[in-house]
């Protein structure tokens, strides 16, 4: 089944298969990424509609010398499986295995990190101006996506990366959809563009047959290129890549290979930079995928032969966001929803059908997605943005500038807040709860039930001002939550004790475990669990000052996060005992939640054992290493 | 000298004035400005350029009905004129007075807030949403420069504003210059189809002479129309905003009143969104500031008369910056550096001219600066970003992405960091210290003198991995700095005593000052500095630990804020003495640094009480209240 593959163990070893052999090649490839991504769960669609685009990179270009960027770098499983790691593939996205995306210390083939989009072009440009003035050749491949195109750096970048005539190659990998269906009006554009002859109907040959006549032909050929330059200064312009300084080639068929291999080969001849249009099929060969692609966007694993995706269903806070949002919609008709591209992954499908007047999806644009929110509760309006926590980082300044200073009232549903899993340090959600505590005025809540949950986003909607947020992890709810002791004003306290073990979020299960096996150990531990994390409760503050001893477990980054918060304001407030926090104090790699949640020392054995631990006398926890990784 | 504008109290006013007077009017405007800004400072080469602009916007356009939307806003003086705040111009950028960019709270005519480049379209398209849900009448407009056009956000809302047909206006105020001169591709573009032929020339003539024809002629208008838009179908296209779902009117000379008035009202004609694209000259009218816009672009005051700006000069931390920059570029080539369109601003000239092949200006562009720098490093550079504070907030998911997983080493200068003054809530750089925390593996100095400055930069680049940062204040340094009494790995003490008072950056000078007074009142203080924020100096804790008191002064926020890890950490470490902690607690309104701190009660009396207070039995300072804005 693989004998063809099988004696791939470097780029190198492609290049000697013919072109019959390499397009055999291929279907060895989606056979073993279906094989593969149904065990492993991964990103399926995208690395189906990759499979030709990237073996026909591999012929052309050849990496390390020559350098890939794949942006978002999800679609990069052949380009592993190209450069030697084939056979580690079954680790794919598991701990201490291969990342879902690229990475420069798991192999020299990978360029640069990627997991975040529309980053490609500015490494792009970073990498080939290193190459120039170092004078060392090569060239640098930026592979993006039609979605990817979306995102604002992806502009800022084209607008930058030919004015010095490095040789970048962007290679535009169009599937005519990111992860939802783009609706933008540059998706509009593409489609125009695409639906143009394709590249290789004429001209190159044209070009090329010129150039192969003895004596005159290169010069000819020369001044060809030159007339159609000047036609291109003129006036009207052909596309708006060239606008941008990019001569265009394209569209290509991205499944056929030969034509691929031709387009890239002629990419390199050109002298400066190029925009090469791919146009690719996503889930391109698996018929389930191809027909559903939303669904196979990202996936756990699934049955390679009935196409069941084992997505997790109704039972996820994203599920039952998306579902009290549009209950509310129904009520208010002010609400609306925005999401960057991410529909199906927070829930939002319900309210996008019921309400598509008052649902945007912006693209790959949290920065746009802000402001535009923003400028809806400007008017009037009020904008929900539903956005995963690590995603958010990119409407950082947005959310300080547009929201908070004009104290305009927006509402954020802030998904995959806390660990995610597989997908790795990219995208963890550990940086939320700090970031937004910097920002004056916000509000944050952290429920842990559904029904929590949507009480929440009541409150966010209809008893707060200004910026308003409810954070919440991936995947389902805590469950066998006790009656509280007490309930405050921003937290609610649990069982009884000398010893205060206080958290937020998904960690309250893992404390609330602890807190029963100390009791079994002779330690009476109250959990104290905060229900929002800003404006910090005071009264949580006042019930912490009676206790001997407080420790703080954060399933998020311990500078600026909300367990030093606490601290600062004990100490301010007068207390005298003992204080420990334990958070993550870098960044935490692909594993299972539950693995991660173990090398942190925060799930319930760890904690249990780190409050007895300093009880019987063991050292103290240190201040956290700083400057850890 | 201001006849015709004593009888504007309104925008409503101006209407009642004929072309001729309304030009006379831009006269006795441009000659305000002149002697208004004379006096406050201000930005005085791009509102000189958008005298005719505004007037013909508020003839044509009626307000607050209609929404004018300022792009970064310090355009906006004239707008603030021509609706009732003539008067009040000359509190320009004072405590109390004026805003120098747009605020809602100082008038219904200013429809959103700005002082960050690239928002209004997402704004604009914002607010045409909550119009045309609500069904209520009027245009959205936004008024956008060249140089904002850079920014990743005004594409990313270029791609969602023309969606929905809304009447959105969008104004590019092309003055072939943003703040310094762009260099993108977008500028060469802009420029190409700057040089077509003027819009009045004829097409629009036509069309109006067509619809007066009776009965046929509006019929045949709208055939012609159509058919224009169906060439824009076509396969190729005439401008990049027609890409983007524009109808583009332009180019139109931004000081011909008349044409200007015109091309507005045929734009308020248009069923759907529309791009008019204005030239207009910086500085316009004031020889001087013609001439050199650059050192017009933002001023303190200056000589109307012999065009002298009050530039800071030489002794300023941005000078010195550039120029220790510009040594260091001179032993080592592989020293990038990097601004995002603020060359001047940040001291670069002097580098831009010895070392232009490794210079790079992308624009308003904060997120590919950050990302690109990290390209840079990955191919072996030594990339250094040039900043201020507040516009970094843009770069933040870029440092975290792009900068510290893959552990790529950037350097970042960090100007303006802490109170900017006059600036107001939007330009603070109040946050970076807070935001930098929470990243793993970010190093983070703060000189107080050229000379450290100097030494931390060649320490950021040559001692330091991953994200390394200086942040320096605006203006010059900290004079008279005494002898440390004991220099700690990164912390100073000064003097003795068993009050510590802890502080870093600018405000240095401050507290050397109140336990200079506390001296004199009896109370032994000790001065901590820390010279380092990021990784916190253990040293500085152990030092703290030995004594009674600890008082924090920040220059910053206060949640999330370095006085906060320390006050965590010291906790965390045992310390059962009192601590206090004064910093920003909300967004810090315009005023002179000086009354910025008085109002903080960060100046150096203030410090001095408060320390003393606490001492003589006065209540303890309460813990900061949360959710003040």
């Amino acid at each position: 089944m693989s004998r063809l593959l099988e004696q791939i163990s470097s780029p190198e070893d492609l290049k000697k298969l013919n072109i019959r052999q390499s397009e055999a090649l291929c279907v060895e490839i989606r056979d073993l990424l279906l094989r593969l991504i149904s065990k492993t769960g991964g990103h399926l669609a995208s690395n189906l509609g990759a499979v030709e685009l990237t073996v026909a990179l591999h012929r052309v270009f050849s990496t390390p010398e020559d350098q890939i960027v794949w942006d978002v770098g999800h679609q990069s499983y052949t380009h592993k499986i190209l450069t030697g790691r084939r056979e580690q593939m079954s680790s794919l996205r598991k701990k201490g295995g291969i990342s879902g995306f690229p990475k420069p210390e798991e192999s020299e083939h990978d360029a640069f990190i990627a997991g975040h989009s529309s980053t490609s072009i500015s490494v792009a440009n970073g990498l080939a101006r290193a190459k120039s003035m170092k004078g060392e050749p090569g060239y640098v491949v930026a592979v993006i996506g039609d979605g990817a195109l979306t995102g604002g750096m992806a502009y800022e970048a084209l607008n930058n990366a030919a004015r010095n005539r490095d040789r970048i190659i962007v290679v535009l990998n169009d599937n005519d959809m990111s992860i939802s269906k783009n609706v933008g009006t540059l998706a509009q554009y593409l489609a125009r563009i695409r639906s143009r002859p394709e590249y290789f109907a004429a001209k190159d040959h044209v070009n090329r047959t010129l150039r192969k006549v003895p004596g005159v032909g290169e010069p000819a050929a020369r001044l060809l290129d030159a007339s159609k330059s000047m036609m291109k200064s003129a006036l009207y312009h052909s596309t708006l890549f060239e606008d941008f300084g990019f001569q265009y080639l394209g569209p290509v068929d991205g499944h056929n290979l030969e034509n691929l291999c031709a387009v890239f080969a002629r990419a390199k001849a050109v002298a400066g930079p190029v925009l090469v249009h791919v146009k690719t099929v996503k889930g391109k060969g698996y018929t389930f995928a191809e027909k559903n692609p939303d669904a196979y966007h990202g996936v756990s694993s699934f049955q390679v032969e009935t196409g069941n995706p084992d997505i997790s269903g109704q039972d996820s806070f994203s599920v039952h966001f998306g579902r009290a949002l549009s209950a509310l919609a129904e009520k208010d008709t002010r609400i609306c929803a925005v999401t960057a591209a991410m529909k199906y992954g927070t829930g939002l499908q319900e309210f996008s059908q019921k309400f598509p007047e008052r649902f945007y999806d912006v693209g790959i644009a949290e920065e746009h997605g802000v402001t535009f929110c923003a400028g809806l509760a400007a008017g009037g309006e009020l904008p929900v943005f539903a956005v995963y926590s690590s995603f958010l980082q990119r409407g950082y300044d947005q959310l300080i500038h547009d929201g908070a200073v004009g104290g305009y009232h927006l509402v954020l549903g802030i998904d995959r807040a806390g660990l995610v899993g597989e997908d790795g340090e990219t995208h963890q959600g550990l940086f939320d709860a700090a970031f937004l505590s910097a920002i004056p005025g916000v509000t944050l809540f952290a429920p842990v039930t559904y029904r929590e949950l949507e009480e929440d986003l009541e409150a966010a909607l209809y008893r707060c001002r200004g910026v308003a947020a409810v954070r919440y992890p991936r995947g389902g709810e805590c469950t066998g939550l006790p009656v509280p002791f007490r309930r405050l004003d921003g937290a609610e306290l649990y069982g009884r004790g000398d010893i205060l073990l206080v958290t937020y979020g998904k960690l309250t299960g893992q404390a609330l475990k602890a807190a029963a096996d100390l009791e079994e150990r002779g330690l009476a531990v109250q959990v104290c669990r905060l229900t929002r994390l800003l404006p910090f409760p005071k009264e949580a503050v006042q019930a912490a000052l009676a206790k001997k001893e407080i420790w703080f477990a954060e399933e998020g980054i311990k500078n600026g996060g909300i367990g030093q918060m606490m601290g600062a304001r004990l100490l301010e407030a007068g207390f005298s005992g003992r204080f420990f926090l334990r958070a993550a104090e870098g960044f935490v790699p692909q594993a299972t939640v539950k693995e991660a949640l173990q090398g942190l020392g925060l799930d319930g054995d760890s904690l249990a054992d780190w409050v007895a631990g300093a009880e019987n006398g063991a050292e103290h926890a240190e201040p956290g290493e700083e400057g850890k990784r």
